[in-house]
């Protein structure tokens, strides 16, 4: 028997491979002699880093980047051959900071355009890019700053660019981008389609989330759009350009492609053959609700396995009763949970709870009546 | 396919019966054509009545007797044809009082004579009766005094006898008690096998969560040793004598005779005959852990299950991990939990969780890899 095992991470308690191998010691000790496919998996949000680790057999890289105000700090990437795995997180990740630091005018995406232009200093030919969890606002114009990017300024401006010194940009040229990014694939994960600016743009959906005031949503918004106008407004309203504050923007005016998180990471780490293969798959995440159909891991792989036509099974740390329509998509769909309990007790006792679960749901599996 | 659902009840949130059909429910979604017997069960405590009804499809009777103190208290049974089905709890049930309201020295087994008179009165030949929960320790003597035992006091004493009025009884009179006693099979369903005085005695045992002050301890056993040696001092010593105060002492004294409750109660229900028949069978309760390996429902289902090579699988409200042993005897083991919770919430949502949960394992059963 061929069992893949594939779960997203289990957000704040068990990193994506540290859920699968839960999963496999739990299976394992009734099917101990199955063959066994782990591919701890992502979206492109936190954690995307750790599956393609585990998968090369490797440790990420530390780097030194500048972070979302435009301090050092050492963000992990991988680079495996001519691929670069970088998750724009690592350099602007909102969990660095407290709701009370957060400071959007003082954004900027910097970092994240240094990390791919280490990744051309070592010749990578590919760039697989995950957007998601970013503190960053700033239409991306850090991003391509880093990557080359010049900015003439009404006044003298020092250090790179940040949201508040968008409205000073009096022209912007591209032409000094550097010329490595026309030969690479680069390729951005996200699970984010909106536009940069208006209504449903980077500052009025995912703004407040990182300390913009609802009453500074429509400045920024214009400060944002005029930039981008003077960059390249081809892609202001292209399905994703408001990703991670704008970056998603950026790097399609860098010649990125947006490709859905899971998918592209599940491709690039042979999910779809390995299912094709599969006798059963299992997956799972922290906790299943209706968001989990957005592009999600778990989502993923119910659609891969469906196309084959196997049977996959959802083990989570909790579930949504309410989204009815996620369980169809399963064949049987289970809580790691023995107990009324504590989310703390829960995250504490992950790995333990997860592998007994697994254990009993292959007993289950095995059971001819 | 015959699937039995032998479920206790899920102490503080289900009866058995509404777990058995929720149980059933989740089942009938997966399985519709399959062949349900639902077998509601209980081990002689709380929740005892309620199987029985289910399965005659009755309402329990409502009579009137002494509670634990001697005032009058509405007490169910069930009586089908010559079998009266009595829950000693119903009129003397520890439930019924806040601690500070216990008062060990005003307690009386009398309401429990009096059901087991009722059911005499309805021309019984069969008593079913379950010791458990009880507030009582007067070493069985009001509910043999109600079946007509006369007590000679050194004082004049009015109303029922007492534990504080043991040390009075100068002479017990055994001949008087009711005739019908002899012809009827009193069966005892308990799974207490102290003796009635001692160190291992119902006073030392169970006595404190009555109200018995440790200091106490001591001398209430005396009083009933002595009370029990005028009366039946050859079973005095006998297992389960200690069960109940002391009711198991004054059954025995009456004739009655001893069973593991789940086991008596699962016959008297048909238990054996079904689980030999089935193909399937699914037992639960409100919370496994190692209490479960000593005569619970569980555990006999479990038992009956392996002496007929049948699977079972386990689905209660919370689960111990540390019981091994107990998840040993099982196909599989699972909680109803969909996420970590409050005791609260489990409980305010047991029947939709018990439902959905046993949803999810008949699909995995049906799945075939």
């Amino acid at each position: 028997m061929n069992i893949v095992i594939a779960p997203d991470s289990f957000k704040g308690s068990l990193s994506a491979s540290e859920a699968a191998l839960a999963m496999k010691k739990g299976f394992q000790s009734v099917y101990p002699d199955a063959d066994y496919t782990l591919i701890p998996m992502a979206d492109g949000g936190e954690g995307m880093l750790e599956p393609f680790a585990f998968k090369k057999g490797m440790l990420p890289a530390d780097i030194k980047v500048k972070n979302t105000y435009g301090d050092e700090k050492t963000a992990k990437i991988c680079i495996d051959g001519h691929t670069a795995y970088l998750e724009s997180a690592q350099a602007v990740g909102l969990p660095d900071f407290i709701p009370e630091e957060l400071n959007p005018i003082q954004s900027t995406s910097y970092g994240v355009g240094e990390m791919i232009r280490y990744a051309l200093d070592q010749g990578c030919k590919k760039v697989l890019i995950g957007l998601g969890g970013s503190a960053v606002n700033d239409g991306g114009a850090g991003l391509l700053e880093a990557l080359g990017a010049r900015y003439s300024y009404t006044e003298e401006i020092e250090g790179p660019v940040t949201l508040g010194r968008l409205p000073f940009i009096q022209r912007v040229d591209l032409t000094t981008l550097d010329p490595r990014l026309k030969e690479i694939e680069l390729n951005i994960a996200s699970d984010v389609n909106n536009p940069l600016t208006g209504e449903e743009g980077a500052t009025a959906i995912f703004g407040p989330q990182k300390g913009v005031r609802p009453e500074d949503i429509h400045v920024y918004d214009q400060w944002i759009a005029q930039f981008a106008a003077l960059t390249a407004a081809e892609w202001i309203d292209s399905p994703g350009a408001g990703a991670a504050g704008g970056m998603g923007f950026a790097l399609l005016a860098a010649g990125g492609r947006f490709s859905q998180g899971a998918k592209l990471i599940g491709e690039e780490l042979g999910l779809p053959k390995a299912v094709q293969k599969a006798d059963l798959i299992l997956t799972g995440e922290g906790k299943s609700d209706r968001q989990t159909l957005y592009g999600k891991v778990a989502h993923y792989t119910a659609q891969l396995a469906a196309q084959h036509q196997k049977p996959v099974i959802l083990l989570s740390g909790s579930l949504d009763h309410e989204a009815e329509e996620l369980f169809n998509l399963f064949k049987a769909s289970f809580s790691v949970m023995h107990s009324p309990c504590t989310l703390e007790y829960a995250i504490e006792h992950a790995h333990t709870l997860t592998a007994k679960r697994a254990a009993e749901i292959a007993k289950l599996i095995q059971l001819r009546v």
